[in-house]
């Protein structure tokens, strides 16, 4: 496997690595990046909050939402380079011989076997921003308002990136030959996202409220 | 001025930046690097349809569409930075001291100044987001169809980091007198808004269509 290294590069290499006319990194890598970046800013808010006198009430809470935004950021970054991973081997699928049956069938397996495990990468983001965007509404209610615009920022990095690993495990799915497969992964992530698009909408009304109020 | 220079630096060391309780980066900053990757995802497509016999007769717009969202997003790399600089003298600005007359008028002077400079730095970050959105929405009728999710991506991402630039051009305004200049910010940036907001969803749709039909 080829390994990835991005999350440990410059802004600026993996930004134009992912502009340039390469296979990976592509929208999954990019989506994982924005909902790390939403993810932090979650995490800025509580890590404004934790600590202080006026917000002794919620410690406990704060501590906690901390806590599992670090651990889901941590996997986030990782992701951006898991995906590129997954994606060069379902590149590498594709180009396996195909002249004999014995070749055609062992093409057909590889890539199906490569679109599922390339499927599961952007699904795991879909996830992280789902469990991002939950937390980061709980911050809404009871982290610093001082830090308001960034709940905003949150949620809405963490949605649209969302939608992005939503559409990447789409592309995989129709090259999938496996139809419970892919049932039911279609099935979780619909499901999950209506929640996520949900909150995401009234957590965002709830911070725009509060600034032009 | 404290110099910032993040996009040179590793995407996990700005990731834990932006996450620490540190006054930047913030929701700012985080806006411009999602809209340069939202930028990059429609480059990706215009990289992958130039120069290609099939896709020649929309050459000369593509290489039209590539130039100008180069130049964008190496704008938008560069706001990474100066949202953190000009957000640093806000806080600066907030701790001059305020014992005499003289010294509020000052700090009060230094304040509205400081804000309007923050303010133009998230709007920047916005019209470079409303013309990558409007550059994408060409590409998904022009551009090489393999990577219609990388242009739903493109939307998606350059729309959040759109609101986020929004949102932190509103939290500025908040603390600045001059009504004019309020007043001609939000008007400009609501329109456009209003835009970039259709055109973003239209083109989001399509890509939707395209992949799930």
């Amino acid at each position: 496997m080829n390994m990835s290294d991005y999350r440990h590069g410059s802004i600026e290499a993996y930004v134009r690595d992912l502009a340039a006319n390469l296979p990976a990194p592509g929208g999954g890598s990019g989506a994982a990046l924005a909902g790390a970046l939403g993810n932090a800013l979650a995490s800025m808010v509580a890590n404004f909050t934790v600590g202080k006198e006026k917000f002794a009430a919620v410690e406990a809470d704060v501590q906690r939402i901390l806590a599992e935004l670090e651990t889901i950021r941590k996997r986030l970054l990782e992701l951006i380079d898991e995906d590129v991973q997954v994606y060069t081997q379902v590149s590498a699928a594709y180009k396996l011989p195909r002249e004999t049956d014995e070749e055609k069938a062992a093409r057909s397996a590889a890539i199906e076997e490569a679109c599922k495990t390339a499927a599961a990468v952007p699904r795991t983001i879909a996830e992280c921003c789902d469990r991002t965007i939950a937390l980061a509404a709980e911050l809404c209610d009871i982290g610093n308002p001082n830090l308001i615009s960034d709940v905003g920022c949150a949620v809405r990095l963490a949605e649209a990136a969302r939608h992005c690993a939503w559409l990447n495990v789409a592309i995989n799915l129709v090259s999938i030959e496996d139809e419970a497969f892919r049932r039911e992964m279609q099935e979780a992530l619909e499901e999950a996202g209506r929640k996520s698009h949900e909150l995401a909408e009234t957590t965002w009304h709830k911070v725009v409220q509060h600034i032009l109020s």
